[in-house]
C-alpha cells in the first residue's frame, strides 16, 4: 500500500486546523505528511516541525515547493493552513510547482483570486480540493443523494444557518490567537463572518441542494465595538427556479457552540441535518411520520463510503478509543490507561 | 519524538475492533505499528499485513513474541484484539516476554483467567489496558471528576443500561461473521450479551462512581431460539453504603443501537450520560435548573485532556475532515474530494 | 365566586377555534358561555347551540348584541371566532354596544380597521383582547420577564420563524374546510401565511423583546399553483438600536407540524423557545453552561401565574386526565373509562 | 346535552389533585359538579365550597352519599380525591348508595380493600373508574393499539420507570402539605413511593402491554432519615410467557421532575413514550429508522378519541389560550390580557 506523500503550508504550535488537517490525514492511513513549513518564522517552523517528528522541515514555502518538485520522493500534495491571506498565493506556487492542493476555506480573499486558481488547476491538471469539513459527514453525503434521488420531489425553501458565540466579546483585544485573525482583514480577508463560517453555511446549502441562488439580499453588521470585520450575516436568496432561502450567520450569538443547521422543504419531505448531531438526519414525508436516519443503518453508496464505525457508535467513538490509551506526556504508555478490571477487584 | 512500537494480535481482513484500535493508535501520532499476527491463518494473516503496509507478519503470536521481545527494535506494547477465547493466553505470552499489553474487553472468559493475568502484570511490572472505550469520552471523564469533587453530594442510585437491537434476529445461522464468534461460547466465553456490553456498563458504572455493588441479584435470558448464549441481562444492585442500582443490558432490544447510558443521583445532584451523544453531560443540582455541560466549555483537566476540537465541533468533525480528502480506492488524491468552488460557480 | 357572562361569534358546528376558545374559558371556571350567534346561518346557528347547550342563541350578530347589552344579565365580554374579514365588522358592534371584546387574531384585514378599533376601544374604555395564544405559555412570560430584567444583557439578534405544512398540497380544492376560508381573500384577507401564522411569529418576538422593527425586507410568496394567497414569507429586521432579525412562516415546510420558535441573542445571553415543547425555554449564559428552564421549577411571579400543574406535568397532563373520564359518545360514564385495576386482576 | 352531576369527595383549598380533577371534568363540557365535602373539616368545607361556588355543599361525606342517593336532581357520580387511606371506605359508601365513583389512584392500600371493592362494584352494577392519567394521553393508547394490532411482534422486554426528585430532602419536616400525607402511613398506606408513583408504572406497563407479570424480585428501600415509607423502589419482572422486565420508581432522583417512561421491545418492533413529551411516540421496526409518531398525526381510533388540537399544537395549547384572556385575580376581564396590537403600534 501507497501513501500519498504529504506536505503543510501552516499549522504550527499553537495552531487549530492544522492539527486538525494531520490527524485527519492520519485516521485512514492514506497519507504521510513528510515535509512542512509550518510557520513563516524560521525558528517556529522548526520547533513545530521537532515537535511532531517531522522530516523534512523548510522556513520557507516557495523553497519547499521548488525542492519537494525537484525530488524522487517529493510531496505529491500540499495542505494549506494558514491565514486566508496567504491560501491564493501558496497554492499558487504549488501548482505552479505541479503538487496537488488541499486547501482550507475559504478558498481566497477575494473573487479574482479565485477565479485565477480555478483556471491555474485546471491548466496544470491538478487536484485542487478546498477542505469544506462538513461535507464529509456521511449523512450530509446522504442528503444529498436524497434530494438528487427526488425524494424531496422539487424544493421549495432551503434554511441555512451557522451561528457561534466565541465573538461575543472582545476576545481579539485579549490575545486570543484565533481570534486575533479572524478579526484583522490584513490576514483574514475582507469579510470575517461572512468568510469563516458564513461561507459554509453557504457551501453546505449548495453541496446538498445542487442549487445556485440567482439573486440574494443580505445585511452584513459588526455588532462588537471596534471589530475591524463583519461578526453577523443575514440573507435573503431567490433561485432562478423560484425556490426561496435564508441564510443566517453569526458568530456573536450567545449561547450557540458550532451550530450549523440545514433544512430543506420540497414537494415531496423535508429534510434537517444539524452538524452538532452529525450521526443523525431527519426526513419528513408529506403526511408521514418523522424518521430519524442516522449513520450506520443507512445504506447509500454515499453515506457508506464515509462511515468508519457501526450505527450507534457516535464518530467520536474513536477518539473515545484513542483516548483510553493515549500518551499525551510521553510516548510510553502511562497511567491515563484504565487498569486491569476485573469483577473481583 | 519517539512513538510507542505497537504489534498487534488478531485484526485481520473482516475484523471490527482491529481497525478501530489502529485508527485509534494513529489518531494522536503516539504509537507505530510495526509487527502483527493478524490472523491465525498464515495466509490470512500475510495477506492482511500487506493490505495494511505492516511491515513485520507473523503467524503466530507466541512466535511474535519471542521474536519481537529480542530484536533491539522490537514491540514495547501489544495489542490483542482477537474473539475473547484468546485474550488470556496471548496476554499471558507476552507479559511473560516483558511487553506491555493493550487488551480488548472482556479480560478474560473466567475470573481465574482475569485473577491470574492480574498477579502476572504485577509481577512482571507491565502495564495492562483493556479498552473499555466509553471510558474515553471527555464528558464522562468530567463526570467522574464532578463524583470525586463531591457535586453530586453522597450518590443514592445509580442506573446504568446497555442496549442493542443487532442480535434480535438469528443472525448467527446467517453468515454474520461478527455474531457467529461472538454467540459462540467456544470463542466468546460463557457469557453472551453480558461478556459483550453487559461488561461496558458495569465497568462505566464503576468508573465514574468509584463504586463496586457488594450484592447483585441477576436474570440472565436467551430471547432467540437455539442461540447458545444469553442475549439479555437484567440486574439489581446494592452497595455497601446502601446505594442502590440497576443494570441493563440487551441485545435484542429492537430499535436501539448502541444504547448506553448512566444516571447517578445522588444528596445534591444528580447527572445523565448517553454514548449515543457523547458530547454532552446533563448535571441538574436539586432545586436547579438542568444543565448541559459540553465537551470543549467544561474547563476539568481530566475533560480537557481528551478533547482534541472545540465545543461544538462532535467529535466526528475529524472524520468528516478525513473524508473530504479520503483516498478509499487508490493511495492517490481521486474524484471523492470537493472540486475548487467558487461563488461565481 | 361571579364568573365573567361571555358570549361567542362563530365557532359552529366543524369550525376549530371556536372551541378552543369555549374550552379555555372553562378551563379556569372565570368564564360562563351563556349567549351566541355561533353561525351566520340561522339553522346551523341554532344546531350548533343546542350541540353545546347554549341558552340563548342568535342567527345575527348585530341583533345579539343590541338585546344582550339590554339585559341586566347581558354578556359583559364576547368572543369573536370568525374568518378574519368579520373580525372588524363585530368588534365594531360590540364595542358600539359596551361590550368587551376577546378576539381571534388577526386583528384585521387592514391598518385602517385595526386602528379604527384601537380609537374606538379606548373611546369606550372596554377591554380590547387578540388571542396571540403562544404569549399565554409559562415559559414565555418568564422569557419576557428575563428580558425585562436585563439577564439577556443588550439584545442584538432575533430570530424568529413559524413553519408548519398543511398547506403544502392544495388542499383548498378538497373541501378541506380550513384551507378553504383560509386561503380565500375574501374571508382571510389578503394577507395568507404571512396574515394567518406570521402574525404569530412576529407578536411573539415583540412580546418576548419589547422591540419594533424600524425597517424591513420581505419576499412574500406563493409556491402552490392557483393559491390566491401566499403561503410562505421570508423577512430581514431592523431595528432602532441596530438589532438584527429575522423572520419566517412557511405553510408548505414540509415535515413541520407548528413549528413556532423563537431565539433571542444579547450581550450576555442567549436564550430559545419552541412552542412543540412549551415546558422549556433554553438559557445559555455566555460562557455557561445551556441552562433548561422548565414550567414549574422557574419561579417568576410571570411564569406562576400561568402555570396551573407541576413541574414534569407538561400541560396535556389535564387533558390526559380529562380523558380517562371523558364521555364523549353520550353524557354518562362509558366504557371509555378504566375499569378496576387491582394487582392481583 | 344532560351533563354527568358529580360530586366530590376531599379537594379543598389547598389540595392538589382536587383541582386538577375539577379542571378536568369541565374541560369537555360532560360534567357538572354540583355537590362536595371537600374537606373533613367542616369549616374548611364550607369556605372551599364557597370559593368555587359549589352549590351544595356537606361537612360529611356520608351524609353527603345519604342526601344526595335522595334527591332526584343528585349526584350521578362521585370523584375522590382524599388521601389515600380513605380511597375505600368513601368508595364503599357511595357504591352502597348506587352512585357512580371515580377515584384517585392507588385504589385502596391493601390487596384485600381492593378486592371487596371490585366485589362490591359489580356486585352494585356501577362504573369505578381509577384515574390513572397516564392513560389518557393519545399517544400512550395509540401504543397500546399498536400492540394490540401486532406491530411489535411479540414483546420481550418491558422497561418503565418513574423518578422524581420532590422527596429528595426531608421536606415533609418542613410543612410541605403534600410531603406530609404522602409520607404518613396513616394517611399514605404503608407504600409510599411504590403507591404514589410506582403504581402509575405499573399500570402503565400493563395498560400498554396488556401483560401481567408473573414473578417478581422487588427491592424497596428508604433513603432519607426518618422517613416513615419507602422513597425508592426498584424491581425485575417474569413474565408468564418469558418475557422480562424492570419497573424503577423513586422520589429522590435529583434532577427529574416527572419522569415516566416506558419501552416495549418486540420481535418486529419497539417503542418508547414519555410522559415529559407527550405528543410524540417512537417507534423503530428492527432494520428501519425510527419514526417519531405524533398525536394530531396518527390516525387510529384509539388516540383521535383523545385529541383535541391539531398537530404540533402541544396540548398545553389550550391551558395557553386560557391564559390569554385569564381573571386570577377577579372574576373581571383585566389588565392581563393582551392589549390591542397592531402592527403600527
Amino acid at each position: 500500500m501507497n501513501r500519498v506523500r504529504l506536505g503543510m503550508v501552516g499549522g504550527g504550535e499553537g495552531a487549530f486546523i492544522g492539527a486538525v488537517h494531520r490527524i485527519a490525514a492520519r485516521l485512514d492511513d492514506r497519507y504521510e505528511l513528510v515535509a512542512g513549513a509550518l510557520s513563516s518564522d524560521a525558528q517556529r517552523a522548526a520547533s513545530s516541525a521537532a515537535a511532531i517528528g517531522l522530516a523534512r522541515s523548510y522556513a520557507d514555502y516557495r523553497e519547499m515547493a521548488r525542492v519537494e518538485a525537484g525530488r524522487s520522493d517529493g510531496i505529491e500534495a500540499v495542505a494549506i493552513v494558514t491565514p486566508n491571506h496567504l491560501h491564493a498565493p501558496i497554492a499558487t506556487v504549488f501548482l505552479e510547482a505541479g503538487i496537488h492542493v488541499i486547501c482550507d476555506k475559504p478558498l481566497a480573499v477575494s473573487l479574482d483570486e479565485g477565479e485565477a486558481l480555478a483556471k491555474l488547476a485546471r491548466e496544470k491538471d491538478r487536484m485542487f480540493a478546498v477542505t469544506y469539513t462538513y461535507t464529509g459527514y456521511p449523512m450530509v453525503r446522504h442528503a444529498r443523494g436524497m434530494v438528487k434521488q427526488g425524494l424531496l420531489g422539487d424544493i421549495r425553501v432551503v434554511q441555512v444557518e451557522y451561528a457561534q458565540d466565541w465573538l461575543s466579546l472582545p476576545v481579539e483585544t485579549q490575545a486570543n490567537r484565533q481570534a486575533v485573525w479572524r478579526t484583522d482583514p490584513a490576514l483574514a480577508g475582507p469579510a470575517g463572518c461572512l468568510g469563516d463560517i458564513g461561507t459554509h453555511a453557504y457551501q453546505l446549502a449548495e453541496y446538498v441542494t445542487g442549487m445556485h441562488p440567482a439573486e440574494l439580499s443580505a445585511d452584513v453588521t459588526t455588532f462588537v465595538a471596534n471589530r475591524r470585520v463583519d461578526d453577523h450575516v443575514q440573507a435573503m436568496f431567490r433561485y432562478a427556479s423560484g425556490v426561496r432561502g435564508m441564510l443566517w450567520a453569526s458568530q456573536v450569538a450567545a449561547g450557540e457552540e458550532n451550530a450549523l443547521r440545514l433544512r430543506v422543504y420540497g414537494t415531496k419531505a423535508g429534510l434537517s441535518f444539524d452538524q452538532q448531531t452529525p450521526n443523525e438526519l431527519w426526513f419528513t414525508p408529506i403526511g408521514g411520520a418523522s424518521q430519524r436516519l442516522t449513520r450506520g443503518r443507512v445504506q447509500s453508496p454515499e453515506a457508506l463510503h464515509a462511515t468508519r464505525v457501526p450505527a450507534g457508535h457516535p464518530e467520536g467513538y474513536l477518539e473515545a478509543f484513542a483516548q483510553v490509551c493515549s500518551t499525551p506526556a510521553s510516548p510510553r504508555l502511562d497511567g491515563d490507561t484504565e487498569p486491569i478490571h476485573v469483577a473481583s477487584d
